[in-house]
């Protein structure tokens, strides 16, 4: 962070989340970006009417922030900090708050530290392959065009580990259409996300906990194995009952997850109540609870196998790989996960995991029977301590009259049995392979409990 | 659909979206269908220059669809239709555009088939494991509310295959500033993605066809091994230059993609001239392009296994299954795709593809020789015509002073030999996983393009 404005004569309430760019507009990039701050400033306890996305365009990004600036105590802009003509928040933002752009010292080094360090990716190796266009290609197109960003003199800025532009924070007075005025803020961070989390995360989010006038206590309860309406519908009435603390609801891959909010008053009665309220949902919710704070179910999955030392691996067939792809993606997975295989075909399920040839024929690859097969083969191919299975019909086609697309059989090889279960899912492929790959760590997940 | 509403008494030039739902100002749920609809409408020919997202609030929809009315033809809402007290969309988009809320036998009865339909989840097999919680639970929480929805009348309906809440459109004169009157629309559409995308495709697109002034051909080319900012760069002039056709750039996954518009002339000169330009970009990045349509990389290379009758199979190690993963949402993809194993442990590189133990040693499960190894010791076992391996350092830890973390080796071997390259990725463990995963199905690609 450069700068050392007093924003402490501001408080924070209520912020605005404005997205610019025409490719949002047209549909050519999903903005991630509202969905991730929306959430931060819910922990931070400022509220948010309303988001909008605007284009690439002086006048409708003026208007926009001039009328989120009437209702709120703060405008976050993102997008549009490049240093291409059609980037204009700066410059948009810099005139509404009356500050001037200049160009800053210390930016511009990082800059060129981060240019500096810049790899090149090369081939190490073509054999029986002679030509190599795509690599020709490459360096033909290569390019390093340095602009240095101006930025508003007198604004806090965030350094960018990321990319070129910085992220500032201008507080001006703002008049009221009484004739006084009223301490405002606009934020500006960069569009790719890559850039404006861990940006925020680091930087701004510890500026903007000391200008909302909230303190919070935010806890969080996660669930696994259980739909988003049936877990919605056994909180309702907290949900509604509860002012504070309050509880919300999100749903993302996979996962239900609680947020318990305590708003603190300033000089009260501060006694953590969350607890209660966990008490509550744990009462009525318990055996879906994996987590209380902010593990994922695979990095519980992975804590749990490395305390007890023990290992595992999947055998996939509809998923594909995904499930294993998902255990993977948490760091220091390879002290607990050894891999697995992915037997797409029958043939694949025979050769490399013993599946017996008349089970496939007679039982068919998608059945109880397979999946166990699968999973007791992968124990013994391993050696891992819990050897997961995947086996169904991920559609379109496909299917039999006895097990219709979307029915899916997952099993569990530990060394206290096979467990296996039979899902049916609807929806799309990548519907019905998402929530087997999930059902699957789930299967895992209380296989480790139970043992 | 149900109704029929005259609607060609009105031309639709201009849309603002607006995303109904409070869980998406507190970022519980991450909007979709503000980039699914923004595509949609700049495919039609609709202009958009806002979208806007507000929360469960009568008064503040109210305002954002009166706001969106004064400036645009359409407006289109998403969610908000439900069953629930806090779905308020239908009633007061039904107050602005001066409509009756009726029960519709039609959708009532398709909502009865819908809940006749539902199947259960029922538990096979538990070796070993004697109680079973999750299914008790399960049993206890199942309940089925069936609320018939209350639905504008005389409104045209879409039927919701996948949920309760039908679509619907509103048709209307509302009052000019002059006096006069003009003919706008609501388009209500259910919030969840899975429900409002193919109800979208299906029923409302052909609709706004007809409604939208513009006939517009829209062509796409899509590339693979190049980044958006060298893609972009070296057609910016014709970016810039174009009226019609336009050109306007994509990313997504990993791929980067151009949509080529044309605008035809209601009586004039409507020669296509998208062909030009896509000669244009072809003799300027034709090397990475996969595809003129509108298949994605792993349908392109499924289809040209297809054709040659040839299989593929993958070994992961940093990506754990990741690449096979996406091979596996090819619908079909069982006819080319064998499966592959998910390496993670040294010794499973060792015991199930065979790499030798003194490689892993002296070289390293991340080098060229290791890639190299495994690609080889695939080739062997699934029999696969292309076996395709990549092993790297995803991070955050790990690493060597040689091969930092995100230095990625992939190998494809083929009966041409084995080519391997060198890989190095910025960012998150999840970045580098992602870019390793495309980058493998990019060098499976190359290598069928060259055989």
């Amino acid at each position: 962070m450069i700068g050392s404005v007093e924003h402490n004569r501001m408080r924070i309430h209520s912020a605005e989340i404005l997205s610019v760019g025409t490719e949002l507009l047209l549909g050519e990039t999903l903005d991630t970006n509202g969905y991730f701050l929306a959430r931060q400033l819910a922990e931070l306890g400022i509220s948010t009417y309303r988001h909008i996305v605007v284009g690439d365009n002086a006048k409708r990004i003026e208007k926009a922030i001039a009328d989120a600036l009437e209702c709120n105590d703060l405008v976050i802009t993102t997008g549009g900090l490049g240093p291409t003509a059609d980037d204009l928040t700066y410059d948009v933002a810099a005139k509404v708050a009356g500050f001037r752009l200049v160009s800053d010292p210390v930016i511009n080094r990082r800059i060129d530290e981060r240019f500096a360090l810049r790899k090149k990716t090369r081939f190490v190796a073509c054999t029986s392959i002679s030509e190599d266009k795509q690599n020709v290609s490459v360096v033909g197109l290569a390019k390093s065009h340095v602009v240095y960003p101006l930025v508003p003199e007198g604004a806090t800025l965030f350094m960018n580990e990321n990319g070129t532009s910085p992220g500032a924070l201008m507080t001006f007075d703002w008049p009221l259409p009484t004739g006084e005025s009223r301490r405002k803020a606009i934020l500006l961070l960069p569009g790719p996300p890559g850039e404006m989390e861990p940006m925020f995360l680091r930087e701004v989010r510890p500026v903007l906990e000391k200008l909302s006038p909230e303190r919070l206590i935010n806890r969080y309860v996660h669930l696994t194995g259980i739909g988003e309406p049936d877990a919605e519908a056994a909180v309702r009435d907290l949900v509604d009952q509860q002012t504070n603390p309050t509880i919300a609801v999100y749903v993302r891959d996979g996962d239900v997850s609680f947020r318990i909010t305590q708003r603190l008053a300033e000089d009260g009665d501060n006694e953590d109540r969350t607890g209660t309220l966990i008490d509550l949902i744990k009462e009525r919710l318990g055996v879906y609870i994996y987590e209380i704070g902010t593990r994922s179910l695979t990095e519980v999955v992975c804590d749990k196998l490395l305390e007890s030392g023990a290992t595992c691996a999947f055998a996939e067939s509809c998923t594909g790989g995904l499930a294993a792809s998902l255990m993977a993606r948490v760091p220091g997975a390879s002290n607990v996960f050894k891999g697995g295989v992915v037997t797409y075909t029958n043939a694949m399920k025979a050769d490399v995991l013993g599946v017996p040839d008349q089970l496939l024929r007679e039982e068919g690859p998608v059945s109880e029977a397979c999946a166990r097969a699968m999973a007791e083969g992968l124990y013994r191919l391993t050696g891992a301590d819990y050897a997961v299975s995947v086996t169904g019909f991920a559609g379109p086609a496909g299917g039999t009259i006895k097990y219709p697309v979307g029915t899916v059989f997952i099993a569990c090889r530990s060394r206290l049995g096979t467990r296996v279960i039979e899902r049916h899912y609807t929806g799309s492929r990548t519907n019905i392979q998402d929530r087997s790959a999930y059902a699957s760590i789930d299967l895992l997940y209380r296989s480790i409990e139970s043992s």
